[in-house]
């Protein structure tokens, strides 16, 4: 019943793009799916989202074939087991370094014995127990995907252990936080850079924001998944527009009603 | 502590704009406020919102100085009153016609002895009971608009007769309704001039949706405000957009992959 | 795990005492019953609540040994059926007149053969169906009060023959609606008086509002039951006490400050 | 992206069944649609359900390939339309009678000119627009069943009549309530026999409650739908299954341990 | 207002029946309660549960006399003492080891000066402030249960020192996780026959799941509660039963229908 | 379009006054401000309050001009960024010592190079991304206030060096939690006056409760901003006060009638 994100971000011809998601709603989730992005990231960093209206729009996303991937508020791994007990396609850890820490978080969402995620197999992700026991640890395996966010510089000089952890599935470079930590764009782009090319030597795919005329760009040069755009940026953008496009029509019917 | 909308829309000089919205959500309505729109119609009738989740929706446009007009479900106007105590700015009455079901409508939003609308002093409306019962009621008649939709051909056939109803501030007129009621454009159009016609005569003010280019011509034809877009159609485009701009740069990355 | 309110109402001795509430919440409805209140009203009439809210609320009252009387929203008796079976204690019916339309209310919620209440015996009245269709039918007819809100003086007129409608149990007379229609104090008590002698004649309880000190006087009077405050209004006054009780030893200080 | 329930309905070869719904939660939908029942009846009746719990209920049901149908609180077709706008599959109307009163309700939710349905075309059911006006009409026509629940004395008397009532699609006949009503099973049986035939004779497809050993002979009997359960019986009655099997068993060791 | 668990669970004689519960919903807590269990385990670690919801079903169950536990989502013991001032019977901590953890997590729900509990005595637990802080600190101490998980097998190894830390009231055995994690039933089972002793030889009441026909021989073997049941797997179950009950019956049916 | 709490608390000539709040309610918070409170203290520590509740709670507040400050629940600094980019005015941070813990905690609500603060610049705090990246890092610099809470007499210990912590723009001076855990109320004041003595001495503003009518000694005292109240003891009291103000005359009314 859910979206095989995994599988398809593993086939070497794919290319996937996707929003980051902040509005509360299931609509924004369908509409996103319906106009046929393959995954969301679902912003608990920076939206005030409830983990039943994450629970929500994790079950409608997977159920229209669009994967739900969850971004972290903080380090709070209990919360990504939860998660991923309830069907999600993934998790990213937000600041998920240095190596030390980045191993404690992507191990507590392994199951044991190799880590530590509690098992709790009568949930949303084995249909409610209509799976059986064999498959919630097949899909806790493999049906699922842990990502780091490399968004600090402690973390490119970590890289190549951090990719290493075992049960890490993908990176996302965060240019953005590498910029406003550096207070450089070039460079960022240089850590950026380096980490990407960590990841494609690895096989490991990679993420990144791009939000402009970037996307080709991005793909050629390794990324294999990225985030396109944000829901709430481009709602506020797309009513800036057409209220601008309309103020003049304003403007002039006003004056031509001040003519008369 | 709210945005004197009546009082706006009664000033000659003032061409107002707003937006219908189905989103359940306080960030849309203050993403739309600080664009700049006037108004917002938040829409009962085709979006399924919970009265709490309206209530809040009305609070939270009201406090950023931006309107808050309810499109009601269906002809309920005890719900409509328990949102004119919340502090909404106005109530539209979908198919408000007949005449004679026009003026029960109506008169059950107006306090006796003019009408039927039960007296409850201590909400939102009042600063929770701060002001008093005597600008409750002044607030009740001169500071809310009650809209009948004029968007059956009966409307029409009946505008004069209600547009004369005790207690009627503003017109809504649904060009969409008429339309597909008519199967025909061009009638369509021409049961829209003939009941702004009937407004302009009565110096009521006018309202209908203005989603492309005409808005211009709407203002000098004789509206007063105008619903410039809705919120669902707004994100849905710009997600479409958004991914039909980057589909080309996806394609071609994968035709570059492909050849290497 | 109910209230037995009709019981006590019934009662010779019992003289009883509610609230309004219209804060959304169950803390208010346990701090209400802790207190030792014998019922509140959920006003649904003039507070923006939902029926998952009333329902909470409705069910911590009742597990608290308080009882749950809802004020409809308009004449929205299906809801109030719908509350019945959600183990309410009783209803109330705002602007139930005239006698015709009084009639009709009352007895949509009465069951057939006498009235039209629809059958729906699994739920939380009727301890979600471990109590069996007798009982529901039981609670159904005594264990609930169907209370017309006689505040119109129109209601007033027909007070006989209203209170003569099969499935009635108790009466509220509602001063406020009748102050404000008549605009003169002295006229609405006279039909207060009227009303309330009616019922005393007929053996009906009688409620209204005793937001003073007029508790004593109202029992004496005859009313049985009585609403002596309402939530926000306790609350608004309670943080407006406090803030000017502190508002001088401010300005002291201020001045205090300035001298130093 | 929905359950095509009409299509199925109308296949000769189906024979489909389905649940009565109250908890308010997406997980019990989904646990329904994964052990594969046909369809739900969310019933806003009898249970304190609000429209957005509603919604979310429709949407994962729909997006599981499950059909829901919404019973109604009361007549309120206004809500009946926001739900079909929001991808319902059909609505239930309790107590749908008498004829005048059927012809009304169920002409409410026909679009224009065969009846009052208002146009909302940019919602769930036309994938938030990207499906367009067409579609949106093409789907209220065809993709939608109207219900009218046969459950009163006076609905069996006027039955034809109401068959024949243009956008009808289906009929419930509600056994329970005409037996709580008249009081006597086999009288009650012999009206559902008599609306069940006037059904049959016409080819509208026709439902009941089964929720004993009684469903191959209600089938065979000619309904083409069954209710087989709803969710708060079979939990309460599998939670006290569970206890009581138990009980024995603690009762057992508390004696033992009193031998100690 | 409570259920006083603890001194039920203190009562030699008492062998304690509940479930595990993670639909969010009051309904099925109530269905609980009313069926008879002495106890609910809210699984905020495999159930996408809010605070507000949890809350919720704390105070219904306690109201109902019900024994409301929370399973902590992580070692979120600042969640668990805000359900302790609203007033829930106890706390159980997953995987609560090893030794230093625990104390450590065990401390945290203790008051000052041998715990780090913050004091909020106006909260639930205190009738909202009517009791007073030495009724509040009382509570705290004797009224609650703090119980650690043990799942792990370091926890069996540590287990005489934790069960030894201060503040820990029970223990709940967890055999699922040991056997997920060992990969071995019979191993597990050494364990947690282990982990009971020490807690026997202690007097510290143990819990543990018993699914099936093992709850004579669990309560038998020394354990004090036991959880029976969870109500997602028993829904599922239902529906799962019932539909196979009719699916020969639909065939039938059909085969009687293909042969007219 | 926020309170500009900082800037005023700033003010050498301001004396602030605030109060906790634990109802989940947007009722409360305009109510609270309509009565002209400067702040309110969101309690996440002793209330169950869900973050969108908490979000909302904050919208409304800055929206009416007074400030949301946020209690955390625990130490969980991540939520407490994610209410900073949601537009709370501040956040206090309970038992925020030792030093090395608050050190952390402090600067983990820091942007980068500073602290750890992740950046994410399109929410409410920047009018959803209207304003631009520099504002943000603006108002998250020296647009909010980061408060500790010092309540456990390690805390004063170290007072010194916590106040030096780069990013503390506040100190919260807990009278509750010292006098609870020395359990000698004169040992506690020592411990309050030597901790705002240092406050002072760095110009510091400090805060704490005072309930009675001690609120022009304790700003007398060198307090800048003062918690006067909490909503639930507020409440609670005014339920009781008009209760026990009826009590006698339900009494008296009782007598009266059993001598009739």
């Amino acid at each position: 019943m859910g979206s095989h994100f995994k599988e398809r971000l593993y086939d070497p011809d794919s290319r996937l793009v996707g929003m980051f998601v902040k509005f509360p709603t299931i609509e924004t989730m369908e509409i996103v799916a319906s106009a046929g992005l393959d995954f969301v990231i679902v912003d608990m960093e920076h939206a005030p989202l409830g983990v039943e209206t994450v629970f929500h729009m994790i079950a409608i996303s997977e159920r229209s074939g669009m994967a739900a991937l969850v971004r972290l508020r903080g380090h709070d791994t209990a919360t990504a087991n939860t998660f991923l007990d309830a069907g999600a396609s993934g998790i990213l850890v937000p600041h998920c370094s240095p190596y030390e820490t980045a191993k404690e978080l992507i191990t507590d969402m392994v199951f044991p014995p190799n880590g530590r995620r509690g098992s709790g197999g009568g949930g949303r992700a084995t249909q409610w127990g209509i799976d059986g026991a064999g498959e919630y640890r097949r899909g806790g395996d493999s049906g699922v995907v842990r990502v780091p966010m490399i968004e600090d510089p402690e973390a490119v000089e970590d890289i190549d252990r951090i990719l290493s952890i075992g049960g890490l599935d993908a990176a996302f470079i965060g240019q953005g936080d590498l910029g406003q930590t550096l207070g450089d764009r070039d460079k960022a782009q240089a850590l950026v850079d380096r980490a990407l090319a960590a990841c494609v030597a690895k096989g490991i795919p990679a993420c990144t924001t791009a939000y402009g005329g970037d996307v080709r760009a991005r793909f050629e040069q390794g990324f294999k998944f990225l985030a396109i755009a944000n829901d709430t940026g481009l709602f506020t953008r797309a009513v800036q527009q057409r209220l601008s496009m309309v103020q003049e029509q304003i403007e002039a019917a006003k004056g031509q009603a001040a003519k008369v």
